[in-house]
């Protein structure tokens, strides 16, 4: 039995204003670092133990993957650190809260970007300063890599080749990792772990902060898959 | 030129009880978490950028270390972990402090082992709760690798095969490396970079929490180093 923990980072400072994030670098709110040492300690509590972390290069995940960390004595274990686990890039929505977008775009138009699996949000302009070739953290990214608005399809096709060169490789070595990441790019990996429709897929949220378990057959297919102490 | 930054940790609770800590996994203090902050705000002022960071599996330098990256927004750079940066294990030394070492042993011992490069501490019995062997993150280390109490030379030559296997390496192909370890293992650097004769190095304190910036020719030769912002 193969073991995956998947942990969207705790609510951030843009979560609480309702505003699209995507790639912007926001930090934790004091309730998202409660619910992180929280998730944390229910894993310790329930036995859980990792060989190996991944998550991405924004800091709401990063630090939410430091107080579990810090909470389950395993500050030393190997992190891998990937772009692929971004949250989806919102393109020119980013930065902007719900009531803006629907004033600058319609009503209608938000529901389709809310409830469609490939129509993408309208993209940055090149020279926009959200543009992530601004951003040192991407510099070695080819062009073609970096995005200016994704549609969660777009997500899921730049999360599956990190799961198929380093996750996937990790479980079948027998590696329990805990990967810790955003609620577009786990939604990603559950799409793919449990062959969820396009249309399902995007009914489905992960709730902030709270360890969903996979157990995974030999061959990576789930047995089963629960939330850890929610509510 | 290359640019390698050694931080020593932040002040621990042991330094603060002036108790022989080597691989105990002691925490910073509250003054030890101030350095360790103070350290990162005085690189950013300054201008430093890193790629890659080293550290322990040792949560004081680990936590030195993510106090830097916060301060830094450097959060998501990759980080190599390894037992090789870890303090020098002190043997059955390990949890006395200074008073209970010279009642215990004699107040000539303990000045040569402070002083000799090459007297190793008493060594723990292999079945000591003490003993690493018993620490899953030390689990896949081949048993020689595990020490039961190191002089500065043992230290000297465990560190040297991340030097010259990832380090060094890291360092020619122009990464701005950051390294946050201990006393010993820094100082064992120190001894091979600047070729410190083995008397004179046990003369050399490097101070909690202060950046300590080498500067590197082509083939790793210091041109110049200097602490940042001492006192």
């Amino acid at each position: 039995m193969k073991q995956l923990v998947l942990i969207r980072h705790g609510e951030s400072a843009w979560n609480l204003e309702n505003r699209f994030t995507g790639w912007a670098d926001v930090d934790l709110t004091p309730k998202g670092t409660e619910q992180a040492l929280a998730a944390g300690e229910d894993l310790r509590k329930a036995g859980y133990e990792f060989d190996v972390a991944y998550t991405s290069v924004l800091r709401r995940a990063i630090r939410t993957l430091w107080h579990v960390q810090d909470a389950m004595d395993l500050m030393w274990i190997p992190v891998v650190h990937s772009w692929r686990l971004n949250e989806r890039h919102y393109g020119a929505l980013t930065g902007l809260n719900k009531a803006e977008t629907a004033a600058e775009y319609g009503d209608e138009q938000v529901h389709i970007w809310r409830r469609s699996y490939d129509v993408r949000p309208p993209l940055l302009e090149t020279r926009d300063e959200r543009n992530p070739q601004h951003d040192r953290r991407y510099s070695k990214l080819a062009t073609a890599d970096i995005p200016l608005g994704e549609c969660l399809k777009d997500n899921v096709e730049r999360v599956l080749p990190l799961w198929n060169e380093s996750i996937a490789p990790a479980l079948k070595a027998g590696k329990r990792v805990l990967l810790v990441a955003h609620g577009n790019s786990i939604r990603s990996l559950i799409k793919y772990l449990d062959q969820v429709s396009d249309s399902d897929i995007m009914e489905i949220n992960v709730p902030n902060g709270v360890p969903l378990v996979y157990e995974l057959d030999d061959n990576l297919k789930p047995i089963k898959h629960f939330y850890l102490n929610q509510g």
